[in-house]
């Protein structure tokens, strides 16, 4: 990205590809370094605007890049533009918290048709720049090209602080497997009272369930539990992006363990099992299998396991994993599912 | 990006639908990791393949993100799949090298159809990883995604090996302009032949001219250029990714001066006058205008120009562009554009 004229505010109306690239590029980084100077950016030494940016913390970068396509895993019907922008940020970020890291800043490449309107783009950027702001980092930069449908990409970096980084391999036999949050499996919740209602083509249930529904819409798990554990001393971490027993599978392979589950502990939110009975669905299978709540698990070193995280199994010497003592193998959700 | 299976070969003819994401990132992981460890990687904590990875590099770290999408930035009927991965990179790791930066590292989002061949995905791969290789970084991450259109993120990141970072709008009266690369324009003469060979249907001056063809297809600017110019005293530094006079537009603009150039000290390959008297256009004009190029442009101290860079014009007090003396204002390529 460029420095481009310094743009003067534009009609929120008119389309993209009237309005042109460099002039939206101006607008969109002007509304980025707006919000920095509201508070005290951390170390950037040379901020959004210039070909690329500099930023100054101590220690090693972590780095992560996740991209959310328009209809695979948003759809403008279902979210508002400033939702989207946030939950591209939140999904990307967890990758940095599931490291231990603390976010710095995030960039954020944005494809859209041409025919979008400048408030669309204006309002992604908006979410993007606040939940950005959220997790204590700025945005450093972007691109802005023509696609066939909205396309998000956003980088996030992080800083360790001085911890050593937690990977997905490193559980060992008598940790104690622990997660984040207070209802695994509301986004997937959230996601089956949507197409309900769409198949319904009645919203009942959503007025109903309106915590579901947020969840899945913009799923806000506490990322700073990333770092808290690395202090703890976590032997292992990934966040729940494809469904806990997805990531159980994969930290169990990668470890060269078993790792344990019991379902009843999972920590399940008031309303899902209450939604589960309406929709005819099964609300264990939400919180088992169910994606997208960024929520964090790690195995801890028994004792450990710190405020703020629920304790739901151990690692055993072995390979695989049980829930509820039953061999498990889930195929998680996949963006190239039909 | 989680850590997947470890992937056995997979059948490139197979489209990427039937393997599925998961299988592809391991292998896509695979294929990075395996040139890694090649040679001696610089500061990798934690590699591709984990929810992110960790770099250690002394000192502050330059970002920044570039998008290139089919059929407006790149046709898979003019390049193969591993130029367009190589070419997405030398885009991104340009703005790296403008701000005086060495390349450490890149992420990368793939989105493609999900009747894509698994082949067209592992040469996109092996263009990006070679081409981060060969720029003295490594590939730390990435994802893979389902899109109506092959879309290509590359982020990238570097270090500035204690050097000031060197922005846009440092020029100042009395410095010298300069830039790198042999022949400003080839990309955009490159571009002419490709749109003239499928105007008429044939292919002879793609052969009588592969210089410039090549040159479109993939851009080889040296960026070590960039740290050179930082060390050597630049005042002010970009890329030419819109064309030589947009980018002028911009420094002058940044900086608050007045820049003049004169067009025939502008670097020209031999085949660029040749060129343009075939196809009837102006030799001059891609030299001038034409983008992608991504050689660099630097404002130095008179007397500070590195060998690699070639005098191409002064900065005066005052505002604007002069060209040849007169004053320009060209509006250079964008993606929106139809």
């Amino acid at each position: 990205m460029s420095v481009g004229d310094t743009g003067e505010s534009v009609d929120r109306s008119r389309s993209v590809g009237e309005v042109g690239e460099r002039r939206l590029i101006a607008e969109l980084t002007r509304a980025a370094v707006a919000l920095d100077s509201a508070g005290s950016p951390p170390d950037i030494v040379i901020g959004s605007g210039d070909d690329a940016a500099v930023i100054d913390t101590a220690g090693p970068t972590v780095i992560s890049t996740d991209t959310a396509v328009q209809d695979r895993h948003f759809r403008f019907d279902w979210s508002d533009a400033r939702t989207v922008g946030a939950r591209a940020v939140v999904q990307s970020a967890a990758d940095i918290a599931a490291m231990g890291g603390r976010v710095t800043g995030t960039v954020v490449s944005i494809g859209c048709p041409p025919s979008t309107t400048v408030g669309t783009v204006l309002d992604l950027n908006a979410g993007i720049v606040e939940a950005t702001h959220r997790l204590g980092g700025r945005v450093l930069g972007g691109d802005l090209v023509a696609a066939e449908q909205v396309v998000l990409t956003v980088t996030t970096i992080g800083a360790l602080d001085g911890a050593e980084p937690i990977v997905v391999g490193g559980a060992r036999p008598g940790d104690v497997l622990a997660v984040t949050g207070g209802a695994l499996g509301a986004s997937a919740a959230g996601l089956a009272l949507l197409l309900d209602a769409e198949a319904r083509g009645a919203d009942d249930l959503l007025t109903e369930y309106p915590d579901l529904v947020r969840a899945h819409r913009l799923p806000d798990p506490d990322l700073t539990q990333g770092a808290a554990a690395a202090r703890a001393g976590a032997h292992a971490m990934t966040d729940i992006s494809d469904g806990l027993v997805e990531e159980l599978i994969t930290m169990a392979a990668a470890s060269g363990v078993q790792l344990a589950v019991a379902s009843d502990l999972i920590p399940a939110g008031p309303d899902m099992r209450a939604a589960a009975d309406r929709l005819g669905a099964d609300d264990r299978e939400w919180a088992v299998a169910g994606g997208e709540d960024h929520e964090l698990l790690a195995a801890f070193p028994d004792g450990a396991v710190p405020t703020g995280w629920t304790r739901i199994g151990e690692v055993c010497e072995g390979n695989g994993v049980l829930v509820d003592g039953r061999p498990v193998e889930v195929q998680g959700w996949q963006s190239f599912d039909s």
